[in-house]
Protein backbone atom coordinates (compact mmCIF):
# COMPACT_ATOMS: atom_id res chain seq x y z
CA UNK A 1 0.00 0.00 0.00
CA UNK A 2 1.46 3.68 -0.65
CA UNK A 3 1.39 5.87 1.75
CA UNK A 4 -2.02 7.61 1.16
CA UNK A 5 -3.72 4.37 0.84
CA UNK A 6 -2.91 3.84 4.04
CA UNK A 7 -3.70 7.48 5.72
CA UNK A 8 -7.22 6.71 3.79
CA UNK A 9 -7.58 3.41 5.45
CA UNK A 10 -7.34 4.82 8.66
CA UNK A 11 -3.69 3.81 9.88
CA UNK A 12 -2.79 5.50 12.58
CA UNK A 13 1.00 5.03 12.39
CA UNK A 14 0.87 6.42 8.94
CA UNK A 15 -1.35 9.19 10.02
CA UNK A 16 0.77 10.25 12.67
CA UNK A 17 3.86 10.43 10.15
CA UNK A 18 2.14 12.23 7.64
CA UNK A 19 1.27 14.86 10.64
CA UNK A 20 5.20 14.91 11.58
CA UNK A 21 5.63 15.65 7.80
CA UNK A 22 2.72 18.64 7.84
CA UNK A 23 4.69 20.28 10.89
CA UNK A 24 7.90 20.05 8.97
CA UNK A 25 5.89 22.06 5.97
CA UNK A 26 6.64 19.08 3.24
CA UNK A 27 3.46 17.20 2.75
CA UNK A 28 2.36 18.90 -0.40
CA UNK A 29 2.65 15.91 -2.78
CA UNK A 30 0.58 13.76 -0.01
CA UNK A 31 -1.88 16.36 0.27
CA UNK A 32 -2.54 16.60 -2.92
CA UNK A 33 -3.02 12.76 -3.19
CA UNK A 34 -5.33 13.02 -0.24
CA UNK A 35 -7.24 16.36 -1.43
CA UNK A 36 -9.86 14.12 -3.82
CA UNK A 37 -10.82 12.19 -0.44
CA UNK A 38 -11.41 15.14 1.51
CA UNK A 39 -14.54 17.12 2.41
CA UNK A 40 -16.55 14.50 4.39
CA UNK A 41 -14.85 15.63 7.51
CA UNK A 42 -17.16 17.93 10.15
CA UNK A 43 -14.23 20.44 10.97
CA UNK A 44 -15.26 21.82 14.53
CA UNK A 45 -13.19 25.46 15.97
CA UNK A 46 -13.43 25.41 19.50
CA UNK A 47 -12.08 28.92 21.07
CA UNK A 48 -12.95 30.70 24.77
CA UNK A 49 -11.01 31.99 27.21
CA UNK A 50 -8.52 29.54 29.82
CA UNK A 51 -10.68 28.42 32.31
CA UNK A 52 -13.61 28.48 30.10
CA UNK A 53 -13.85 24.86 30.17
CA UNK A 54 -12.96 24.34 26.36
CA UNK A 55 -11.14 21.35 27.10
CA UNK A 56 -13.82 19.76 29.37
CA UNK A 57 -16.32 20.66 26.28
CA UNK A 58 -14.40 18.87 23.78
CA UNK A 59 -13.90 16.13 26.09
CA UNK A 60 -17.87 15.59 26.53
CA UNK A 61 -18.49 16.06 22.56
CA UNK A 62 -15.89 13.51 21.98
CA UNK A 63 -17.74 10.63 24.54
CA UNK A 64 -21.24 11.89 22.58
CA UNK A 65 -19.27 11.61 19.33
CA UNK A 66 -18.21 8.11 20.05
CA UNK A 67 -21.32 6.65 21.70
CA UNK A 68 -22.98 7.77 18.23
CA UNK A 69 -19.69 5.08 16.74
CA UNK A 70 -18.02 8.23 15.15
CA UNK A 71 -14.26 8.89 14.65
CA UNK A 72 -12.88 11.61 16.19
CA UNK A 73 -9.81 13.56 15.74
CA UNK A 74 -8.52 16.40 18.16
CA UNK A 75 -5.88 19.09 17.35
CA UNK A 76 -4.98 20.87 20.32
CA UNK A 77 -3.41 24.15 18.96
CA UNK A 78 -1.27 26.25 21.59
CA UNK A 79 -0.05 29.31 20.00
CA UNK A 80 3.13 29.02 22.57
CA UNK A 81 1.51 31.92 24.98
CA UNK A 82 3.38 32.74 27.87
CA UNK A 83 0.20 32.61 29.90
CA UNK A 84 -1.18 29.36 28.46
CA UNK A 85 1.68 26.75 28.65
CA UNK A 86 0.75 25.41 31.77
CA UNK A 87 -3.26 25.21 31.53
CA UNK A 88 -2.54 22.97 27.97
CA UNK A 89 -0.19 20.28 29.62
CA UNK A 90 -3.19 19.77 32.61
CA UNK A 91 -5.70 19.87 29.86
CA UNK A 92 -3.99 17.18 27.66
CA UNK A 93 -3.40 14.38 30.74
CA UNK A 94 -7.48 14.89 31.61
CA UNK A 95 -8.01 14.30 27.65
CA UNK A 96 -5.77 11.01 28.12
CA UNK A 97 -8.43 8.46 28.80
CA UNK A 98 -9.65 8.53 25.12
CA UNK A 99 -5.67 7.76 24.59
CA UNK A 100 -6.93 4.12 24.67
CA UNK A 101 -9.54 4.39 22.51
CA UNK A 102 -8.14 4.05 18.62
CA UNK A 103 -10.82 5.33 16.70
CA UNK A 104 -9.83 8.95 19.08
CA UNK A 105 -6.95 10.77 17.88
CA UNK A 106 -5.15 13.39 19.46
CA UNK A 107 -2.75 15.63 18.70
CA UNK A 108 -0.92 18.58 20.58
CA UNK A 109 0.43 21.07 17.69
CA UNK A 110 2.65 24.29 19.23
CA UNK A 111 4.99 27.05 17.25
CA UNK A 112 7.25 29.27 18.97
CA UNK A 113 7.56 30.69 15.47
CA UNK A 114 4.93 32.79 13.15
CA UNK A 115 1.68 32.09 13.08
CA UNK A 116 1.42 32.16 9.28
CA UNK A 117 3.23 28.69 9.84
CA UNK A 118 0.48 27.10 12.63
CA UNK A 119 -2.56 28.34 10.30
CA UNK A 120 -1.04 26.29 7.30
CA UNK A 121 -0.30 23.71 9.72
CA UNK A 122 -3.79 23.53 10.99
CA UNK A 123 -5.36 23.41 7.87
CA UNK A 124 -3.40 20.75 6.31
CA UNK A 125 -3.83 18.51 9.49
CA UNK A 126 -8.03 18.60 8.74
CA UNK A 127 -7.38 17.95 5.57
CA UNK A 128 -5.39 14.62 6.25
CA UNK A 129 -7.85 13.69 9.44
CA UNK A 130 -10.71 14.11 6.79
CA UNK A 131 -9.13 11.91 4.42
CA UNK A 132 -7.90 9.53 6.76
CA UNK A 133 -12.22 9.05 7.88
CA UNK A 134 -12.34 11.25 11.16
CA UNK A 135 -15.97 12.11 11.01
CA UNK A 136 -15.36 15.00 13.27
CA UNK A 137 -12.02 16.83 13.63
CA UNK A 138 -12.03 19.51 16.43
CA UNK A 139 -9.60 22.05 16.73
CA UNK A 140 -9.22 23.63 19.95
CA UNK A 141 -7.14 26.79 20.52
CA UNK A 142 -5.53 27.34 23.91
CA UNK A 143 -5.50 31.51 24.31
CA UNK A 144 -7.63 34.36 23.81
CA UNK A 145 -6.11 36.38 21.30
CA UNK A 146 -6.88 37.45 17.93
CA UNK A 147 -5.02 34.59 16.34
CA UNK A 148 -7.12 31.73 17.81
CA UNK A 149 -9.64 33.64 16.90
CA UNK A 150 -8.24 33.31 13.15
CA UNK A 151 -7.48 29.78 14.13
CA UNK A 152 -10.83 28.43 14.90
CA UNK A 153 -12.15 30.26 11.50
CA UNK A 154 -10.80 27.92 9.50
CA UNK A 155 -13.03 25.70 10.74
CA UNK A 156 -16.51 24.99 9.09
CA UNK A 157 -18.16 25.92 12.46
CA UNK A 158 -16.69 27.59 15.29
CA UNK A 159 -17.74 27.19 19.05
CA UNK A 160 -17.00 30.09 21.45
CA UNK A 161 -17.13 28.79 25.11
CA UNK A 162 -18.01 31.77 27.25
CA UNK A 163 -18.49 31.44 31.48
CA UNK A 164 -20.41 33.76 33.77
CA UNK A 165 -18.10 36.07 35.96
CA UNK A 166 -14.94 36.40 34.00
CA UNK A 167 -15.56 39.92 32.66
CA UNK A 168 -15.92 38.39 29.22
CA UNK A 169 -17.70 40.96 27.77
CA UNK A 170 -19.82 40.33 24.61
CA UNK A 171 -21.46 43.57 24.37
CA UNK A 172 -18.02 45.27 23.11
CA UNK A 173 -18.15 42.92 20.53
CA UNK A 174 -20.90 44.48 18.50
CA UNK A 175 -21.39 43.99 15.12
CA UNK A 176 -18.09 42.07 14.69
CA UNK A 177 -20.26 38.95 17.13
CA UNK A 178 -21.16 37.12 13.66
CA UNK A 179 -17.87 36.97 12.30
CA UNK A 180 -16.59 35.16 16.06
CA UNK A 181 -18.80 31.86 15.98
CA UNK A 182 -22.17 30.02 15.13
CA UNK A 183 -22.30 28.45 18.63
CA UNK A 184 -22.20 30.41 21.68
CA UNK A 185 -22.04 28.11 24.81
CA UNK A 186 -22.91 29.96 28.03
CA UNK A 187 -20.70 27.35 30.07
CA UNK A 188 -20.44 27.02 34.11
CA UNK A 189 -24.17 27.85 33.29
CA UNK A 190 -25.26 26.79 36.61
CA UNK A 191 -22.97 29.86 38.75
CA UNK A 192 -24.48 33.23 39.18
CA UNK A 193 -24.53 35.56 36.07
CA UNK A 194 -24.94 32.39 34.09
CA UNK A 195 -28.56 34.48 33.03
CA UNK A 196 -26.80 37.80 32.53
CA UNK A 197 -24.43 36.77 29.93
CA UNK A 198 -26.75 34.22 28.17
CA UNK A 199 -29.20 37.52 27.70
CA UNK A 200 -26.42 39.85 26.85
CA UNK A 201 -24.86 37.31 24.62
CA UNK A 202 -28.73 36.80 22.33
CA UNK A 203 -29.35 41.05 22.98
CA UNK A 204 -25.83 41.87 21.08
CA UNK A 205 -26.31 38.78 18.32
CA UNK A 206 -29.91 40.25 17.86
CA UNK A 207 -28.38 44.24 17.23
CA UNK A 208 -25.79 43.01 14.76
CA UNK A 209 -26.99 43.04 11.19
CA UNK A 210 -25.49 40.30 9.18
CA UNK A 211 -26.71 38.44 5.69
CA UNK A 212 -25.22 35.18 7.68
CA UNK A 213 -27.70 32.97 9.76
CA UNK A 214 -28.42 33.42 13.05
CA UNK A 215 -26.02 31.97 15.81
CA UNK A 216 -27.17 29.73 18.69
CA UNK A 217 -26.80 30.36 22.41
CA UNK A 218 -26.59 27.03 24.38
CA UNK A 219 -26.11 26.49 27.62
CA UNK A 220 -24.54 24.04 29.22
CA UNK A 221 -22.35 22.26 32.39
CA UNK A 222 -19.77 20.76 30.52
CA UNK A 223 -18.54 19.36 34.18
CA UNK A 224 -22.17 17.39 34.27
CA UNK A 225 -21.96 16.69 30.78
CA UNK A 226 -25.45 19.45 31.15
CA UNK A 227 -26.63 20.21 27.59
CA UNK A 228 -23.84 18.60 25.47
CA UNK A 229 -26.23 17.01 23.18
CA UNK A 230 -28.05 20.09 22.63
CA UNK A 231 -24.26 21.79 22.10
CA UNK A 232 -23.69 19.38 18.87
CA UNK A 233 -27.37 19.75 17.82
CA UNK A 234 -26.40 22.91 17.18
CA UNK A 235 -23.17 22.15 15.87
CA UNK A 236 -24.39 19.72 13.41
CA UNK A 237 -26.96 22.24 11.95
CA UNK A 238 -24.27 24.41 11.30
CA UNK A 239 -22.12 21.99 9.60
CA UNK A 240 -24.75 20.98 7.35
CA UNK A 241 -24.60 24.74 5.98
CA UNK A 242 -21.25 24.59 5.65
CA UNK A 243 -22.05 22.07 2.76
CA UNK A 244 -22.84 25.44 1.17
CA UNK A 245 -20.59 26.15 -1.55
CA UNK A 246 -20.61 29.77 -0.98
CA UNK A 247 -19.43 29.31 3.07
CA UNK A 248 -17.32 26.82 2.05
CA UNK A 249 -16.00 29.06 -0.65
CA UNK A 250 -15.86 31.59 2.41
CA UNK A 251 -13.88 28.85 4.83
CA UNK A 252 -11.05 27.92 1.50
CA UNK A 253 -10.61 31.65 0.71
CA UNK A 254 -9.41 32.72 4.48
CA UNK A 255 -7.24 29.10 4.42
CA UNK A 256 -5.72 30.04 1.13
CA UNK A 257 -4.66 33.58 2.53
CA UNK A 258 -2.64 31.61 4.92
CA UNK A 259 -1.04 29.16 3.03
CA UNK A 260 0.17 31.74 0.42
CA UNK A 261 1.54 34.11 3.53
CA UNK A 262 3.61 31.45 4.11
CA UNK A 263 4.71 30.41 0.87
CA UNK A 264 5.60 34.19 -0.12
CA UNK A 265 7.82 34.57 3.21
CA UNK A 266 9.92 31.18 2.53
CA UNK A 267 11.07 32.99 -0.78
CA UNK A 268 13.03 35.60 1.93
CA UNK A 269 15.77 33.53 3.73
CA UNK A 270 16.26 34.57 6.84
CA UNK A 271 19.75 35.94 6.78
CA UNK A 272 18.17 38.33 4.16
CA UNK A 273 16.25 40.25 6.81
CA UNK A 274 19.06 39.95 9.57
CA UNK A 275 21.29 41.84 7.06
CA UNK A 276 18.23 44.48 5.70
CA UNK A 277 17.59 44.97 9.28
CA UNK A 278 21.43 45.76 9.99
CA UNK A 279 21.26 48.45 7.10
CA UNK A 280 17.89 50.05 8.43
CA UNK A 281 19.29 50.20 12.25
CA UNK A 282 22.91 51.94 11.32
CA UNK A 283 20.56 53.74 9.08
CA UNK A 284 22.22 53.25 5.47
CA UNK A 285 18.89 52.71 4.09
CA UNK A 286 15.30 52.88 5.03
CA UNK A 287 12.45 50.03 5.49
CA UNK A 288 10.62 50.96 2.42
CA UNK A 289 13.52 51.29 -0.16
CA UNK A 290 14.54 47.71 1.02
CA UNK A 291 10.71 46.39 0.29
CA UNK A 292 10.24 48.01 -2.80
CA UNK A 293 13.74 46.73 -3.84
CA UNK A 294 12.37 43.40 -2.73
CA UNK A 295 9.11 43.18 -4.11
CA UNK A 296 10.22 44.07 -7.75
CA UNK A 297 12.83 41.35 -7.79
CA UNK A 298 10.33 38.70 -7.53
CA UNK B 1 5.60 74.21 6.96
CA UNK B 2 5.79 70.83 5.18
CA UNK B 3 3.46 68.21 7.13
CA UNK B 4 7.08 66.36 7.89
CA UNK B 5 8.59 69.77 9.39
CA UNK B 6 5.55 70.46 11.40
CA UNK B 7 5.41 66.45 12.83
CA UNK B 8 9.45 67.02 13.64
CA UNK B 9 8.71 70.37 15.61
CA UNK B 10 5.87 67.79 17.43
CA UNK B 11 2.44 69.75 16.21
CA UNK B 12 -0.02 67.09 17.95
CA UNK B 13 -2.73 67.64 14.72
CA UNK B 14 -0.41 66.62 12.04
CA UNK B 15 1.14 63.82 13.94
CA UNK B 16 -3.13 62.79 14.87
CA UNK B 17 -3.38 63.24 10.80
CA UNK B 18 -0.21 60.82 9.86
CA UNK B 19 -1.53 58.41 12.45
CA UNK B 20 -4.59 58.22 10.64
CA UNK B 21 -3.18 58.04 6.93
CA UNK B 22 -0.86 55.33 8.75
CA UNK B 23 -3.70 53.20 9.63
CA UNK B 24 -5.09 53.54 6.32
CA UNK B 25 -1.54 52.02 4.74
CA UNK B 26 -0.63 55.66 3.01
CA UNK B 27 1.93 57.11 5.01
CA UNK B 28 5.00 55.26 2.86
CA UNK B 29 6.38 58.83 1.31
CA UNK B 30 6.08 60.55 4.72
CA UNK B 31 7.69 57.89 6.70
CA UNK B 32 10.59 57.78 4.25
CA UNK B 33 11.13 61.71 4.64
CA UNK B 34 11.08 61.32 8.43
CA UNK B 35 13.12 58.11 8.64
CA UNK B 36 16.29 59.64 8.80
CA UNK B 37 14.67 61.71 11.87
CA UNK B 38 14.23 58.27 14.07
CA UNK B 39 15.96 56.40 15.89
CA UNK B 40 16.71 58.72 19.27
CA UNK B 41 13.40 57.66 20.81
CA UNK B 42 13.26 54.46 23.36
CA UNK B 43 10.13 51.85 22.11
CA UNK B 44 8.96 49.80 25.45
CA UNK B 45 6.46 46.89 24.21
CA UNK B 46 4.69 46.28 27.32
CA UNK B 47 2.48 42.82 27.71
CA UNK B 48 0.79 40.71 29.97
CA UNK B 49 -3.08 39.11 30.33
CA UNK B 50 -5.77 40.81 31.39
CA UNK B 51 -6.04 42.23 34.85
CA UNK B 52 -1.91 41.96 35.40
CA UNK B 53 -2.23 45.99 36.11
CA UNK B 54 -0.64 46.71 32.63
CA UNK B 55 -2.57 50.20 31.70
CA UNK B 56 -1.71 50.70 35.52
CA UNK B 57 2.09 50.18 35.23
CA UNK B 58 1.97 51.90 31.74
CA UNK B 59 0.32 55.11 33.39
CA UNK B 60 2.40 55.12 36.12
CA UNK B 61 6.01 54.71 34.14
CA UNK B 62 4.49 57.91 32.07
CA UNK B 63 3.98 59.89 35.34
CA UNK B 64 7.64 59.16 36.34
CA UNK B 65 8.60 60.03 32.69
CA UNK B 66 6.68 63.07 32.47
CA UNK B 67 8.58 64.38 35.79
CA UNK B 68 11.89 63.54 34.15
CA UNK B 69 10.55 66.09 32.02
CA UNK B 70 10.43 63.37 29.03
CA UNK B 71 7.97 63.22 26.46
CA UNK B 72 5.78 60.29 26.50
CA UNK B 73 3.65 58.39 23.54
CA UNK B 74 1.61 55.57 24.24
CA UNK B 75 0.18 53.03 21.20
CA UNK B 76 -2.66 50.68 22.71
CA UNK B 77 -2.81 47.78 20.61
CA UNK B 78 -6.07 45.92 21.02
CA UNK B 79 -6.36 43.08 18.25
CA UNK B 80 -10.24 42.94 18.38
CA UNK B 81 -9.88 40.06 20.76
CA UNK B 82 -13.36 38.88 21.70
CA UNK B 83 -12.08 38.83 25.44
CA UNK B 84 -10.59 41.87 25.62
CA UNK B 85 -13.16 44.43 23.92
CA UNK B 86 -14.35 45.67 27.92
CA UNK B 87 -11.13 45.73 28.93
CA UNK B 88 -9.63 48.90 27.28
CA UNK B 89 -12.32 51.03 27.20
CA UNK B 90 -11.88 51.11 30.98
CA UNK B 91 -7.86 51.45 30.71
CA UNK B 92 -8.16 54.26 27.91
CA UNK B 93 -10.42 56.03 30.59
CA UNK B 94 -8.50 55.48 33.55
CA UNK B 95 -5.30 57.08 31.40
CA UNK B 96 -7.30 60.20 30.29
CA UNK B 97 -6.00 62.16 33.08
CA UNK B 98 -2.98 62.81 30.76
CA UNK B 99 -4.87 64.21 28.22
CA UNK B 100 -5.17 66.98 29.85
CA UNK B 101 -0.86 67.19 29.26
CA UNK B 102 0.21 67.51 25.39
CA UNK B 103 3.42 66.01 25.93
CA UNK B 104 1.15 62.72 26.84
CA UNK B 105 0.50 61.12 23.09
CA UNK B 106 -2.24 58.52 23.51
CA UNK B 107 -3.57 56.28 20.69
CA UNK B 108 -5.61 53.30 20.77
CA UNK B 109 -5.33 50.81 17.51
CA UNK B 110 -7.58 48.01 16.90
CA UNK B 111 -8.18 46.11 13.96
CA UNK B 112 -10.98 43.62 13.32
CA UNK B 113 -8.41 42.47 10.04
CA UNK B 114 -5.09 40.27 9.55
CA UNK B 115 -2.43 40.78 12.33
CA UNK B 116 0.14 41.73 9.41
CA UNK B 117 -1.80 45.17 8.89
CA UNK B 118 -1.61 46.00 12.59
CA UNK B 119 1.79 45.15 12.75
CA UNK B 120 3.12 47.47 10.08
CA UNK B 121 1.08 49.80 11.61
CA UNK B 122 2.53 49.73 14.76
CA UNK B 123 5.90 49.85 13.32
CA UNK B 124 5.01 52.89 11.12
CA UNK B 125 3.61 54.58 14.83
CA UNK B 126 6.64 53.97 16.46
CA UNK B 127 8.63 55.66 13.85
CA UNK B 128 6.27 58.69 13.35
CA UNK B 129 6.25 59.48 17.28
CA UNK B 130 10.05 58.54 17.19
CA UNK B 131 10.65 61.63 14.79
CA UNK B 132 8.08 63.68 16.07
CA UNK B 133 10.22 63.97 19.56
CA UNK B 134 9.06 61.27 22.13
CA UNK B 135 11.60 60.38 24.24
CA UNK B 136 10.12 57.40 25.07
CA UNK B 137 7.37 54.75 23.02
CA UNK B 138 4.81 52.73 25.43
CA UNK B 139 3.24 50.10 22.84
CA UNK B 140 0.78 48.22 25.11
CA UNK B 141 -0.81 45.33 23.74
CA UNK B 142 -4.31 44.03 25.62
CA UNK B 143 -4.50 40.49 24.59
CA UNK B 144 -2.52 37.18 26.01
CA UNK B 145 -1.97 35.51 22.58
CA UNK B 146 1.18 35.12 20.77
CA UNK B 147 0.41 37.73 18.22
CA UNK B 148 0.27 40.42 21.03
CA UNK B 149 3.74 38.91 22.33
CA UNK B 150 5.13 39.02 18.50
CA UNK B 151 3.76 42.74 18.93
CA UNK B 152 5.77 43.62 21.92
CA UNK B 153 8.62 42.01 20.48
CA UNK B 154 8.92 44.53 17.92
CA UNK B 155 9.80 46.54 20.25
CA UNK B 156 13.48 47.54 21.64
CA UNK B 157 12.84 46.56 24.89
CA UNK B 158 10.26 44.08 26.21
CA UNK B 159 8.01 44.16 29.19
CA UNK B 160 6.09 41.53 30.62
CA UNK B 161 3.89 42.18 33.52
CA UNK B 162 3.06 38.99 35.60
CA UNK B 163 0.61 38.69 38.79
CA UNK B 164 0.55 36.19 41.25
CA UNK B 165 -2.24 34.03 41.79
CA UNK B 166 -3.19 33.94 38.26
CA UNK B 167 -2.28 30.77 37.32
CA UNK B 168 0.59 32.05 34.76
CA UNK B 169 3.04 29.61 34.45
CA UNK B 170 6.39 30.78 33.48
CA UNK B 171 7.92 27.38 34.51
CA UNK B 172 6.04 25.90 30.86
CA UNK B 173 8.38 28.35 29.15
CA UNK B 174 11.09 26.74 29.67
CA UNK B 175 13.95 28.07 27.02
CA UNK B 176 11.49 30.20 25.42
CA UNK B 177 11.57 32.87 28.34
CA UNK B 178 13.97 34.68 27.14
CA UNK B 179 12.63 35.76 23.64
CA UNK B 180 9.62 36.72 25.32
CA UNK B 181 10.86 39.98 27.20
CA UNK B 182 14.29 41.69 29.10
CA UNK B 183 11.98 42.88 32.18
CA UNK B 184 9.83 40.37 34.15
CA UNK B 185 7.74 42.79 36.72
CA UNK B 186 6.19 40.71 39.08
CA UNK B 187 3.18 43.45 39.99
CA UNK B 188 0.84 43.09 42.81
CA UNK B 189 3.69 41.92 44.62
CA UNK B 190 2.44 42.81 48.19
CA UNK B 191 -0.40 39.79 47.41
CA UNK B 192 0.05 35.93 48.26
CA UNK B 193 2.30 33.96 46.14
CA UNK B 194 4.35 36.90 45.23
CA UNK B 195 7.58 35.61 46.21
CA UNK B 196 7.08 31.82 44.59
CA UNK B 197 6.71 33.94 41.12
CA UNK B 198 9.26 35.87 41.76
CA UNK B 199 11.42 32.35 42.47
CA UNK B 200 9.88 30.24 39.77
CA UNK B 201 10.62 33.39 36.67
CA UNK B 202 14.02 33.53 38.31
CA UNK B 203 14.76 29.69 38.51
CA UNK B 204 13.75 29.74 34.59
CA UNK B 205 15.88 31.90 33.30
CA UNK B 206 18.52 30.65 35.39
CA UNK B 207 18.12 27.27 33.77
CA UNK B 208 17.71 28.75 29.63
CA UNK B 209 20.86 28.99 28.10
CA UNK B 210 21.23 31.88 25.61
CA UNK B 211 23.76 34.48 24.43
CA UNK B 212 21.60 37.01 25.19
CA UNK B 213 21.91 39.58 28.40
CA UNK B 214 19.82 38.28 31.11
CA UNK B 215 16.29 39.56 31.67
CA UNK B 216 15.82 41.82 34.97
CA UNK B 217 13.12 40.72 37.26
CA UNK B 218 11.83 43.47 39.22
CA UNK B 219 9.03 43.50 41.84
CA UNK B 220 6.12 46.39 42.09
CA UNK B 221 2.73 47.34 43.24
CA UNK B 222 1.60 49.55 40.36
CA UNK B 223 -1.69 50.91 42.11
CA UNK B 224 0.65 52.18 44.72
CA UNK B 225 3.65 53.46 42.79
CA UNK B 226 6.05 50.88 44.31
CA UNK B 227 8.72 49.84 42.23
CA UNK B 228 7.87 51.99 39.42
CA UNK B 229 11.51 53.85 39.59
CA UNK B 230 13.61 50.24 39.37
CA UNK B 231 10.87 49.25 36.39
CA UNK B 232 12.12 52.17 34.78
CA UNK B 233 15.98 51.76 35.65
CA UNK B 234 15.64 48.22 34.01
CA UNK B 235 13.81 49.48 30.86
CA UNK B 236 16.30 51.93 30.47
CA UNK B 237 19.52 50.09 31.04
CA UNK B 238 17.99 47.27 28.46
CA UNK B 239 17.23 50.83 26.34
CA UNK B 240 20.98 51.50 25.92
CA UNK B 241 21.86 47.85 24.58
CA UNK B 242 18.87 47.66 21.87
CA UNK B 243 21.31 50.81 20.69
CA UNK B 244 23.75 47.95 20.19
CA UNK B 245 23.66 47.28 16.21
CA UNK B 246 23.82 43.65 16.15
CA UNK B 247 20.15 44.18 18.82
CA UNK B 248 18.77 47.17 16.27
CA UNK B 249 19.26 44.22 13.12
CA UNK B 250 17.29 41.57 14.93
CA UNK B 251 14.64 44.50 15.83
CA UNK B 252 14.50 45.52 12.22
CA UNK B 253 14.79 42.14 10.37
CA UNK B 254 11.21 41.06 12.69
CA UNK B 255 10.03 44.69 11.67
CA UNK B 256 10.43 43.85 7.91
CA UNK B 257 9.72 40.85 8.06
CA UNK B 258 5.75 41.93 9.19
CA UNK B 259 5.93 45.05 6.59
CA UNK B 260 6.60 42.56 3.74
CA UNK B 261 3.95 40.20 4.79
CA UNK B 262 1.38 42.77 4.59
CA UNK B 263 2.63 43.98 0.80
CA UNK B 264 2.94 41.07 -0.68
CA UNK B 265 -0.58 39.71 0.51
CA UNK B 266 -1.79 43.29 -0.99
CA UNK B 267 -1.33 41.92 -4.50
CA UNK B 268 -3.97 39.21 -4.30
CA UNK B 269 -7.80 40.86 -4.09
CA UNK B 270 -10.29 39.55 -1.83
CA UNK B 271 -12.60 38.65 -4.63
CA UNK B 272 -9.23 36.45 -6.32
CA UNK B 273 -9.58 34.40 -3.10
CA UNK B 274 -12.96 33.73 -3.05
CA UNK B 275 -13.31 32.72 -6.25
CA UNK B 276 -10.32 30.19 -6.27
CA UNK B 277 -12.11 29.40 -2.51
CA UNK B 278 -15.00 28.67 -4.68
CA UNK B 279 -13.08 25.82 -6.63
CA UNK B 280 -11.24 24.25 -3.75
CA UNK B 281 -15.42 23.91 -2.11
CA UNK B 282 -16.84 22.37 -5.28
CA UNK B 283 -13.25 20.11 -5.57
CA UNK B 284 -12.95 21.52 -8.90
CA UNK B 285 -9.38 22.34 -7.99
CA UNK B 286 -6.93 21.75 -5.02
CA UNK B 287 -5.71 24.28 -3.24
CA UNK B 288 -1.64 23.62 -3.89
CA UNK B 289 -2.88 23.96 -7.86
CA UNK B 290 -3.69 27.36 -7.29
CA UNK B 291 -0.89 28.30 -4.71
CA UNK B 292 1.70 27.10 -7.29
CA UNK B 293 0.00 29.54 -10.15
CA UNK B 294 -0.16 32.01 -7.77
CA UNK B 295 3.61 31.85 -7.15
CA UNK B 296 4.51 30.99 -11.03
CA UNK B 297 2.35 34.63 -11.42
CA UNK B 298 4.25 36.96 -9.62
Amino acid sequence: MTVAEQILSGEIRAIARAATQIENGRAEALLRELFPHTGKALILGVTGAPGSGKSTLCDQLTRALRAEQKKVAILAIDPSSPFSGGAILGDRIRMQHHHADNRVFIRSMATRGWLGGLSRATTEMTMLLDAAGYDVVIVETVGVGQDEVEIARLAAVTLLVLTPGTGDDVQALKAGIMEIAQVFVINKSDQPGAEKLERDVKNTLALAHSEKPMPEVVRAVASEGQGIAEVLAAVERFGAQAEDPSRGAEIWSLRLREMLRERLLDRFPPEEFLEAGRDIAEHKRDPYGILNDWLKRI
